[in-house]
């Protein structure tokens, strides 16, 4: 039996066990007609259209999971071109059929993904709460009273009730992790420009990002990284260059004080100090910080003139065509319209200061950890004061792209009567998506609320995240580099950490080198003898400072390769033959550290 | 006898020799005294100042050269801050004074170096010309009929004429560039964000630079060295990463068909193809580019919205104030009155367009080489016609800003008779700051045209600026890795450079390790052995390459010091001994690779 949620995991074990994909397509077909809320698609791809996509890609490549999301059913958010489908923005009047995928799409379905919808959406992706579409309103998976958050409102509802495997949403004040929020799902929004926007409708060009729904932070980031990598054809792609994280002890920033604001929800607001509680548990040093530069940066979005970008995106289609919007979006659309270029440079200049004073806030966390919405509204109480209720969904997300951060949106819970879920989102610097995705996962994991609309699903173990390359190369060190040793620093100083002490092989000699300052041992490998092993420490350091390292050691010391008691080769102090003739042979004190001490001793 | 230049060399040996910074003063006093331009300051020092200063700087410092600018005086442009001197922007109704000195001149003030005066500029540094204050026109140093260029026109004219011995010009179309080429001089243009620009009145304050005016590209980057660095109070100021070039063969963009344009000037055209083949005779690769790209984002910063930044920068104070402006620049800065966020954008986009496609150029070439100014001409000329005309000598300027390079504009030489010098300007991607200076400095040595109105100085020997290090470290190869055998691709897909084939010195000797794939040599080191010496190549390959490289190696070889036959130590293949018990010996074949090519010898 399929899962509720159809998972990466579930899915390619699934075909590994001898699941077909025209099975499972089968099997989605059913439940898209099955669906209890009729606002999801904007447009369903035909079934016949979806079993011949799949017929395809077996043709393609009939070998069960040979291509990365080989027969993965998605959706696609409906302001993103699907070649074959019409791009409506959730404005019919606005339609238009793409000749070319967009390139997330197109790459999406290189990888073996199957588009099986486009989805609804706030009007032009302008709200945070899915309400403003001719197309109706979906609802949150819990409760039908309930927004599903928005503007990428189609596809987190799809994703959390089972339809698609993953979705596709766009993200510019925080439409890829609202409806994440509030469907128990995960929200993978890359950093601006890591992620291709060739064919997606612009709302704000120089902040929108296309984000991921899926269930875990692991399917998340592999289907982003389907998606990722430079397109020369969109002027705001970048080649990232990838930040990183401590690989341990965290330091996790905190609202504090007058900040923490959650509109009067009691609920969410437990659900956050929750999950500081579970951060801490995971090891992490919590920090509260000033979120003040980063709210009046969040205000910045739709109060300054970044909403000119929202005009700049339709203004031709709005001049015939002003009738035709949701009223909400047209008013907040049009609201740019006195706006100066005088205006539009203040307000980058007022960004870059608060980026400055938000630059002081980073120095004190390494991630920051937010409520992804301090609340949420039924259908009813948000169509009733649309502009004031939406803006309580942005207080958490609103800064994130124009402040150029990577976040991911994690499930953070049920209120006390299990009723509704919350999020929280860790924020990190420009292009730390990959570094922020093994602690967004382990959150995640010490969370007992299941995945999407199924809250007893566990979390696939073969989804987990494991803690990225730390780029440091390991390094056995003998003699003069040991911890309290005279050159240790030359190890510590550009970053390396001591991984543990140990001892060599049994078939090695070590001797007191003449005329070293400071004094250095000779190792020397003799097969066949077998001694006691001798003291060594395995330290890591980063692969440039190893380079500059090994070019400062004099001769006739070198590095080769050092082999440990336990058998593994490691990069290590070796010694030219010639060196030690004549030398002390201290093998049988057990290392240097215990020649230096006896050293000390008057004799 | 002081040289008429008076650059860093001249005066910093003049103090080692016993001069006092105190005679220094007297001699810029009489020649500011002297000076037949009346237009060149608009405040300058008081003499009675001026000398207190020194004294001051005598008092804290008192040994001679003990800082890095000891004694040393300079012009700074009347739109920078300096404590207790006017800041006027050549618009005397704007005149306030600064409580504090721009950061940059508070370093350089901190460095040894003594401000002499404020000097003109076209007001609110809006113009490439110098004519547009209501101080007057500074003049070129080699004909007072023709324009100085601007808008830093004052402060090159103040070095080109021997009164300081470096000044501080301002950049956001080429102001800090095209008035060098009218000089004889060296422009030293940042990368936007190096050099802070707080206290310095803004015209675009998203691309506004500040610059150094200087006799020699080696007393330029010693300056602008004392001035950069990240400061906070600046929203725009940047943590650089610097870039790197070639350290030999660099590829050299030139201009190409029709975007060769230098409205009907010959003598400039004949000065920029013998600057290109001067830059052929010191190794450079000539390829030509297509510059439309560039033109097109240089069109943008007065034909699109970057002029609304001018009118930001004085929006409160042209409310007021209309009448005191000149008539062109309050032209110029008023155009911006109807421009709408919407276009601010759309420029934005537009640029970021460009800025793709200037990419693909980038890919040909290293560093452009472009005419400063293609032309010049009288102040009359230039008054008649003021905003065509000064177009003209942005043609190839105008661009560098917007798209966050570094520039350096050297001296060209003379015209056919002798009159009038031109300049080129090396351009740099975002950084290359210290990497171009080695190539624009021996540009500079090339030719033989003195510096400033001095024709006949020589450029001293003192501030040659060396070539960078390239971030490479040297090893030495023996065997797999030489060129053309298995393993040397390890060295050239890092981008790995072969330096030299050499021997190793004669204590060395060679034998074939058994069981290995591919097959390698072992080079052990025996002192007292007296062979021929064994082929070697060194090669240098980045650091952090280097690092993985050396941790890849497998046991039994390492990494020690190799010696050459020249007796230096680098970096390269050592083998334990214990690995050659019962080795084929090769020494005497000289090296590996007569050793494989015996072996391909049928025998």
């Amino acid at each position: 039996m399929l899962p509720t949620i159809l998972d990466l995991t579930s899915l390619s074990e699934a075909y590994a066990a001898g699941k077909s994909p025209l099975d499972i397509i089968e099997i989605v077909i059913a439940r898209r007609a099955a669906s209890t809320d009729p606002a999801i698609f904007i447009t369903p791809t035909p079934d016949d259209i979806l079993r011949a996509e799949v017929r395809a890609l077996m043709m393609r490549a009939p070998e069960p999971n040979s291509l990365p999301l080989w027969g993965i059913p998605f959706a696609v958010k409906d302001n993103i071109d699907v070649a074959g489908l019409p791009t409506t923005a959730a404005c019919p009047a606005f339609s238009y059929r793409p000749e070319k995928d967009a390139t997330v799409v197109a790459r999406l379905r290189a990888a073996g993904a199957i588009v099986i919808g486009k989805t609804n959406l706030d009007q032009f992706a302008t709200g945070l709460n899915g309400t403003r579409s001719p197309h109706g309103a979906p609802r949150s998976v819990f409760d039908k009273n309930y927004v599903s958050g928005g503007s990428s409102s189609g596809s987190a509802v799809a994703v959390a009730s089972g339809l698609a495997s993953f979705a596709l949403g766009t993200d510019t004040a925080g439409s890829g992790r609202v409806p994440a929020a509030f469907n128990n799902l995960v929200g993978i929004k890359p950093t601006p420009g890591l992620v291709p926007n060739v064919g997606v409708v612009p709302a704000c060009r120089s902040v929108d990002v296309v984000t991921v729904f899926a269930p875990t932070v692991g399917d998340g980031v592999a289907i982003r990284k389907v998606m990722e990598g430079f397109d020369a054809a969109d002027p705001f792609s970048r080649k990232a260059v990838p930040a990183s994280l401590p690989a341990s002890g965290l330091r996790i920033g905190v609202l504090d004080g007058a900040e923490r604001e959650f509109f009067g929800d009691k609920e969410v607001e437990a659900l956050y100090d929750q999950a500081i509680e579970r951060a801490r548990g995971l090891g992490a040093t919590i920090v509260p910080f000033d979120y003040a530069p980063f709210r009046e940066a969040a205000a910045l979005l739709y109060d300054g003139p970044w909403v000119a970008e929202r005009l700049a995106a339709v203004e031709t289609f709005l001049a015939t065509n002003a009738a035709d919007f949701d009223p909400t979006v047209r008013g907040i659309i049009e609201g740019a319209k006195g706006k100066t270029a005088v205006e539009a440079f203040n307000g980058r200049y007022r960004l870059e200061e608060l980026r400055r004073k938000t630059e002081a806030e980073w120095e004190k966390a390494d991630v920051l950890l937010l409520p992804t919405s301090p609340t949420t509204y039924t259908v009813e109480e948000m169509m009733a004061d649309p502009i004031v209720k939406n803006g309580h969904f942005g207080r958490y997300t609103n800064f994130v792209n124009l402040l150029d951060c990577a976040a991911i949106a994690v499930p953070a819970g049920f209120d006390a009567d299990g009723h509704l879920p919350a999020g929280i989102t860790l924020v990190g610097s420009a292009f730390a998506d990959d570094a922020l995705a093994p602690f967004a996962d382990a959150m995640h994991r010490t969370l007992n609320a299941g995945m999407g609309k199924d809250r007893l699903a566990a979390i696939p173990e073969a989804s987990r995240v494991p803690q990225a390359d730390d780029g440091l190369v390991p390094i056995v060190v003998v003699g003069a580099h040991l911890t309290g040793m005279p050159l240790n620093h030359e190890l510590t100083r550009p970053g390396g950490r001591r991984i543990k002490s140990c001892r060599t092989a049994p078939d090695y000699r070590l001797f007191v080198l003449p005329d070293t300052v400071p004094p250095k041992p000779g190792l020397i490998r003799e097969p066949g003898f077998d001694g006691k092993g001798l003291e060594v420490e395995v330290w890591k350091v980063p692969a440039e400072a190893f380079g500059r390292f090994v070019q400062n050691i004099p001769a006739p010391l070198g590095i080769g390769k050092v082999t440990l008691d336990d058998g593994s080769q490691i990069a290590g102090f070796l010694c030219e033959a010639h060196a030690i003739e004549g030398a002390r042979e201290i093998t049988e004190l057990g290392g240097w550290r215990a020649y230096v001490t006896d050293q000390r001793i008057p004799k």
